[in-house]
């Protein structure tokens, strides 16, 4: 555990509100919040001003202190947990959540780390504009853990992951230094691009500090549609259908096993399926516009999903009346991990593979992964027109000891689902990151360049290894 | 001079067709193409496919032989001109000029680092598609370079740079191993991201073999029209007003001094003024539309230019009547550099700032210039946009001996154009990279953070610095 004499230091150049160490108000930062991940910190830094940070990670440096920075610690994969064995300290950005400007004019954002994503969602419809990405954790995640994982959610079809959203950084580097880079250029050829390098770095090779986000427009109408399909193939070719129709004012496309669809029927009390035929997968889609143009989305929609039922392409479909309705279709959505929670233990995994491959992939993987393992179901539901599912095992019916179920089977069912993924060409983490969860797995199945390629990236940039220990980087004997 | 012995030792390795000796067939690729720098080199490399790329660099890494990568030649900044001792080999990607794969259905292509642009072209046109990337020197640029330079050119405004085009890339790193990042994935949370780190480095962190690059639907109807308006704001709010009435449709946007359009019709054969009253500005809108809705992008832009009209942001305006009218107009744009050179000797920047300051700094600093250097005259044009302008500064009328100027007096005039735009925030290099000719400046105006950070990453992976030496890393005294 670190010392008192060190953290006098930082108390020193941060002041009485700059470290806490008050072990309760520690605690429940020791923690991912799914419960996964366990850590311990003798204290948290919370500076409040890009200096400070600065001078902490200074003083860190000569010390040796490693630090883990956090945001909302909404962290999927462990990513903000510190050690277990105390040697690392917490510094917290959840100080600095200044929005420093908002200009409509420029549709930019220059937000402090600390930022709440909902937060700025807030502020820039006061302005009459968007910042377009959200995702669950939007009341406790920040604008530094969004940029430092490259987040993802439901509108990524449209607008893209962070790393798409992100016009500048300014961030402080593991030697203590600051790199100013929030200008936002359109064309910048100045050599390599840190700002991309440091957009999904997961604070391994330095600390965001604060970001310029790209605003769009506000949606001034909206219309959300569900329809029933027979396969995943033909939900591809529905999205291809209203792509070619509706262009990319089709913002959200999602598909949704039936058996997914279930669950939430069971579980969430008052959930209604929202079209009249059952089918094996459905879709929710939603097109919005930025203007009130003739005609709009309600209607577009309408037309485009009767050209998919006269195609035979989708089976059922309805567009939602009003915007209760609307709502209520997404809940269903919003509901999948809640339903499949209550359903009974299961291995969830946030994967990609190329588009094109996604539908062959969701069926082949299901069924490969419940003949290797008798008794598991195996779905999958996500963003397809991402070509990024979260694809989910379910443990044997009657399985009353889930833990032990993972203890005896998760390493087994992990290996043979990241198998399939990188056999298909794709990714183990599409939005989640490697954190601590995936950072053996990423050894396992990348290949030697590339993580020889990382670990000099992260030697070079962080060469006493005080930016965020143990997370991304495979250790030695990992790959 | 590389000596025998070891070209031999290349020989081995790729065949007589892999090693040009050649002083004939060598001497055009020792200088580039705008007779600026100089080089010796004993040979080049020409390997036909990625392995043999990671052989030659494999055995250059154990020998300490550095290479220069190289494809149409055609840097505008000596990115591809090897060191005048005649110490490095030149490598040519030009015999890997295969087009892997080409998909309509994903709208990509697997293209290799030798195939040119222009043949890409052609190829997605084929089926249908397009690559939304051109420039002047199309004809011979390879998709190598483009990537490695992070290419622009006039189509940015709607389909942004190379970066944004590139859905993955596998290269060759500096130890000869191969980095396979060729799947199209649109989510990806692996960790650093190498591919973007490759995009721009100007060959100097390994050499790009081949890429994945999105197409997008061929344009099928454009509308290309002029304007004259008072002043680069108000060519702004021209940008402005057809983005909100035209959308994303707007696919050039290009502004024009009058003495530039003025040294155009003195010097280009045929050149007419578009519009019949001369304004101190001018704009060249292109819109496209991919199908063929009505109203089409002629009836559009007219409408919205009319709008322009009437609220005083344009003074006068022309759509063009026929594919013919619309081609004269885009040559105008595209004979500007050849109508400047007609003129007299000047000094050329490639600069950007942010979008919303670029207005003032194009009348700013060009007064701030002329009156710094009397007699110069100084004016700008390009992709407003993209906050990118081409800004050249002209000798005092008269000037006879344009190298004796510029010897006498270009070095002043740099720091003072790039001054100048680092106070406006902007990049010294907002297209064409740093290659030799901008490196020094680099150093000089970049913080010590963000040099010393890309040198960290330049030793890193490439310890033994064979990979296109002395290119846009500033050395020991630039900075």
């Amino acid at each position: 555990m670190t010392g008192q004499s060190i953290i006098d230091r930082f108390a020193a150049l941060l002041g009485p509100r700059g470290v806490i160490t008050d072990r309760d108000d520690i605690a429940p930062w020791l923690t991912d919040w799914r419960g996964r991940f366990h850590g311990a910190a003798a204290a948290i830094l919370a500076p409040a001003s890009t200096q400070e940070v600065a001078a902490a990670v200074a003083l860190a440096s000569e010390l040796g202190v490693p630090l883990v920075p956090q945001g909302g610690n909404t962290s999927m994969v462990g990513g903000a947990t510190p050690p277990a064995d105390g040697s690392a300290l917490i510094l917290s950005l959840r100080r600095m959540n200044r929005i420093r400007s908002l200009s409509p004019d420029d549709d930019l954002a220059i937000c402090e780390a600390g930022v709440i994503l909902s937060h700025l969602h807030e502020a820039a419809e006061v302005v009459g504009r968007r910042f377009p990405l959200s995702l669950g954790a939007k009341g406790s995640a920040t604008i530094g853990g969004l940029v430092s994982t490259n987040a993802g959610g439901t509108q990524v079809l449209r607008h893209g992951t962070m790393r798409a959203l992100v016009a500048g950084i300014e961030a402080v580097l593991p030697d203590g230094s600051v790199f100013e880079g929030l200008d936002a250029l359109k064309k910048d050829n100045r050599g390599y691009d840190l700002r991309q390098l440091l957009i999904g770095a997961e604070g391994t090779l330095g600390i965001v500090t604060a970001a310029s986000l790209r605003l769009v427009p506000a949606i001034a109408a909206r219309a959300v549609g569900w329809a029933g399909v027979r396969s995943p193939a033909d939900a591809l070719a529905l999205l291809r259908l209203a792509e070619a129709r509706l262009g990319d004012s089709v913002e959200g496309f999602e598909i949704i096993a039936d058996d997914g669809l279930g669950h939430v029927l069971s579980h969430i009390p008052g959930a209604r399926c929202p079209i009249a035929t059952r089918a094996p997968w459905h879709v929710l889609i939603e097109v919005d516009h930025a203007d009130m143009r003739e005609p709009g989305p309600a209607e577009r929609l309408e037309d485009a999903l009767a050209q998919a039922l006269e195609r035979g392409i989708a089976v059922d479909a309805a567009v939602a009346a009003n915007e209760a309705q609307a709502q209520a279709f997404w809940r269903i959505r919003e509901s999948l991990s809640e339903a499949e929670r209550a359903q009974g233990p299961a291995l969830q995994y946030d994967i990609s593979v190329p588009v094109a491959r996604m539908p062959a992939f969701m069926v082949e993987a299901a069924d490969a992964a419940e003949r290797a393992f008798p008794g598991t179901t195996a779905s999958s539901f996500g963003h397809l027109g991402d070509g990024n599912v979260h694809f989910h095992v379910r443990a044997p019916r009657g399985t009353a000891d889930g833990p032990a179920w993972i203890a005896r089977q998760g390493q087994a069912i992990n290996a043979f689902v990241h198998d399939a993924v990188v056999a298909a060409g794709g990714s183990i983490s599409a939005e989640h990151g490697i954190g601590q969860m995936k950072r053996a797995e990423l050894g396992r199945l990348s290949s030697p360049a590339r993580i020889a390629a990382m670990r000099a990236i992260k030697a070079a940039l962080d060469p006493r290894g005080i930016m965020n220990p143990d997370k991304l980087i495979p250790r030695a004997g990992e790959g």
